[in-house]
């Protein structure tokens, strides 16, 4: 009896050798580009253990909630970007990291909100945030606000960043290489103003997986930020981040109804478990609410994906009618491939770590914020 | 200055008086069906100080995990419904609770299931779960294996439930009655024929919100349970459980960019935080990822909606593109009405209690499985 036939489902299940060949792809991926440095984004993995492997030797990360920032900083990650706009109020958090010995960075895009920055006692060392083209946050790089911003900042401007988040709209490799070189050259166009007007840039900080993984050049950016590569998921796979068996977490469930008349089965995963996330929704395949696997992680339920989910419920059919109801009986339990990993991941409070059919590990995720 | 300018954003507010004005409303329609039992469902509201609202005196309660039902067995919560279909994996976790004083009961639909349920030493209520209409889960009223399953039960079936969650898609009070009458009709239908084969069916467990507001007899049933009707959100107002200004969970959230030339501005509370769900896609009235209200939860900000979400960023604008931005400026504060607040406060591990205007609680959420 494996411990997968044991663990209370739902579960997170992570695949320690996956995550490990996940993590060396991007490292390999970014050893082309020397001199530029990896800075990966905890918001996927939210776990100091993932951290020590994806940031050997307590190296540089970025985070998306002060609630990362203190775990992170807490276990000797010092050098952090806090990669999501700073308000005023979230000042003294950052502050406080920073006066015990932590260097986390902040980002703005707002000229009110820099000169906030800049009268607030501490350590704050603060980035602009560029818009390359997501339309999301950001100035533009010719925008007259990046000068008034950079000189509101004062000593505390440290560079600019930007997140090509629309590369995850990119159909191919090439189509994420041109977005990564578009982002290179904005960046660069937004650094190369502010340092005319006298501004020291020293961090040009870029990023997304599909760019850090396919990016042609990287002259002149200091460094990348990417995240979902680690774990990787089924919209990852599509934008060819990883291969489709290289996705490190999944949920584990036990099918709780079986219903030949329509050929679907139910498990204890649904919206809670799962999330709502319908990324592959646009993909060349969608996966709906994702991909079901055997206990064991293979492909041998055929093209079994998650259907429909209520909150604790989760409907599995086959593609084509080809359930192998048999194999599902009520109490069989079967592995969920998420189509988004951030999202799937974050409805769990831990990890159970698995390596070669063993439970080697229980992980906490630092959720909330 | 508010408690709601210091509160840490995002964050998930509770109003309490329109939580109890929603219960007393639930209590009043339920009272024109004298003897029928409300057994309150806390899929929602996960936190023992709610049930004490809702099920006054540690009354009956419905529970969808077993983290929910060991929460609630602690608080004196005895008479519980676990109302997602069991696995014998899960049997020993129940039998513990009910050794040590309470008595849940269990649901299933499945004949093996059935057996082993019969064959697990100690105390195991079990009732079975009969589809009326949805198609989720359960036999089919007129389906022989209704009668099997209860045969393996033996001594330890008390009854039938079912759940007429295809309710959420009714567009009328009169549709929202009619499947409720419907519901009724099969859970007779279906404890008439146990009853002629010797079973004594003593519960008859149905509903869903909407049902339980809007039937027009409820003759037969023994209870009634029901959950969302407690918190509110913008797709049951649509579906008329209550008036659109009866919504109790809000999402705190502050303003991190505002960008006049898209009149947009984006929020700390992205997917994370107020999930993905979409419930009122195909509602007459499409609130996107959640409406936007001012901080004191008024509607002042025009139609103001979270147009996108990223994990941690939700895009705001209006629908005419009417956001006032002058009052929207970066570290403004703003609340977020839910599509389907069962999935935005699992998001969360606390709610902040409000009552005019102060806050009077901090009530932890009993979240994972």
């Amino acid at each position: 009896m494996s411990v997968l036939d044991r663990l209370p489902t739902p579960c997170l299940v992570l695949d320690l050798p996956t995550l490990k060949r996940n993590l060396a792809r991007m490292r390999a991926a970014m050893a082309r580009h020397p001199g530029v440095v990896l800075r990966p984004h905890m918001k996927t993995a939210k776990n100091a253990q993932i951290a020590d492997l994806a940031a050997p030797g307590k190296g540089p990360i970025t985070v998306s909630t002060l609630a990362e920032a203190k775990h992170f900083a807490a276990h000797g990650f010092r050098d952090q970007i806090y990669a999501v706009g700073i308000v005023p109020a979230k000042l003294p958090v950052v502050a406080a990291l920073n006066a015990a010995g932590a260097r986390v960075k902040i980002i703005t895009d707002d000229l009110a909100t820099a000169r906030a920055i800049a009268a607030f006692p501490g350590t704050l060392p603060t980035l602009i945030e560029v818009d390359v083209g997501e339309g999301r946050a950001g100035v533009a790089p010719d925008d007259p606000a990046l000068l008034e911003i950079a000189a509101a900042l004062g000593a505390r401007f440290e560079g600019v960043m930007s997140h090509s988040g629309h590369s995850y709209a990119g159909r191919s490799i090439d189509a994420m290489a041109d977005l990564a070189e578009q982002e290179r050259a904005r960046l660069l166009h937004a650094a190369a103003r502010l340092r005319e007007a006298g501004h020291l840039a020293t961090i040009l900080s870029a990023g997304a997986s599909p760019t850090a993984m396919y990016a042609r050049s990287l002259e002149g950016i200091t460094e990348m930020r990417a995240g979902v590569y680690m774990m990787g998921d089924l919209l990852q796979a599509q934008l060819a981040t990883h291969p489709l068996e290289d996705i490190a977490v999944t949920v584990l469930a036990s099918v709780i109804g079986n219903y030949p008349a329509r050929n679907a089965v139910l498990i204890d995963a649904g919206a809670l478990a799962l999330s709502k996330d319908r990324s592959t929704e646009a993909a060349p395949r969608d996966w709906k609410f994702g991909r079901v696997l055997d206990r064991d992680g293979n492909p041998t339920l055929g093209d079994a994906m998650v259907t429909r989910v209520h909150q604790e419920h989760g409907e599995v059919r086959g593609d084509g009618g080809s359930l192998p109801l048999d194999r599902l009986q009520v109490g069989a339990r079967v592995r969920v491939a998420p189509n988004h990993v951030c999202l799937t991941a974050a409805a769990h409070d831990r990890y159970h770590v698995m390596e070669d059919g063993a439970l080697v590990a229980v992980w906490p995720r630092i959720n909330f914020w």
